[in-house]
């Protein structure tokens, strides 16, 4: 079969990124976590679409919430837990989760089993949307230079 | 186990909504398609997400394309044909395509096998977004009440 062309995508064609925008000793807590980048590949600007694969005890984030970004996940394959501020529930594949902008739910996902897990994620693209982390000391602040990230009293990592 | 609760969401909850906003002879095009609006049922504004369900002979849309809405389909499930301006293309599940906002690319999926495909597709909501149609006789015009469907010569529909 010939390779998909744009506006065609297959997800493997995409390179796997690793990392974040954390910094340590949160950084490390993500464990095993990759992204294929696949909005960006198609071009899209307005939301992103991730396709994220999840190792054994890989997280998607830390518990967060948005102030102007909706996200929404669908699970593809593996289950992982999805804790919110009402506590935990397993998603499998084929269920979903949407998390709305301004909600003052903290939400992530932790793969708890044995083998990996993928989903998709999309979030919307918008200017001026911050992040808040209700169990970690870790908010987003800004200066002239850009974003950077500091402890809830302020001090800078 | 338990059903999903918010913001845990099974797509079997939601229900399946059938139509088409377009006009006859086209409404009635696009065959056996149901949707079920996930990103409304999780209370999202900023993009839709609609579990998609194609039975063979139906189709996603006439071939169009959004002067500011970005679009991403992601398969799950069956395969569709991806028609667009270079001919055409077969989606199978975890195959993805991605429509940039104002990239002159009409496009449109059908379901030309025996047997039902279902897909995820994402679209964000932008004010003032329109669609062009460049194989059929339609497009939107706007007046004090609304907008409405018309010819390409401006007669109403």
């Amino acid at each position: 079969m010939a390779p998909l062309k744009l506006p065609a995508l297959d997800p493997a064609s995409v390179p796997e990124q690793r990392g974040s925008g954390y910094p340590e000793p949160f950084r490390s807590l993500m464990g095993e976590r990759a992204k294929r980048k696949l909005g960006d590949a198609c071009g899209l600007t307005k939301f992103g679409v991730n396709l994220v694969t999840l190792g054994p005890g890989g997280q998607s984030a830390l518990r967060h919430w948005h102030t102007l970004e909706d996200e929404f996940i669908c699970m593809l394959s593996g289950e992982v837990m999805l804790v919110t501020n009402d506590g935990e529930q397993v998603l499998r594949a084929g269920m979903c989760a949407g998390y709305a902008a301004g909600n003052r739910d903290g939400h992530y996902m932790v793969n708890r089993s044995g083998v990996p897990a993928t989903y998709l994620e999309i979030g919307s693209r918008i200017d001026g949307d911050n992040a808040f982390y209700p169990d970690d000391d870790l908010m987003w602040c800004e200066d002239e230079a850009g974003v950077f990230a500091a402890h809830k009293d302020g001090r800078r990592y």
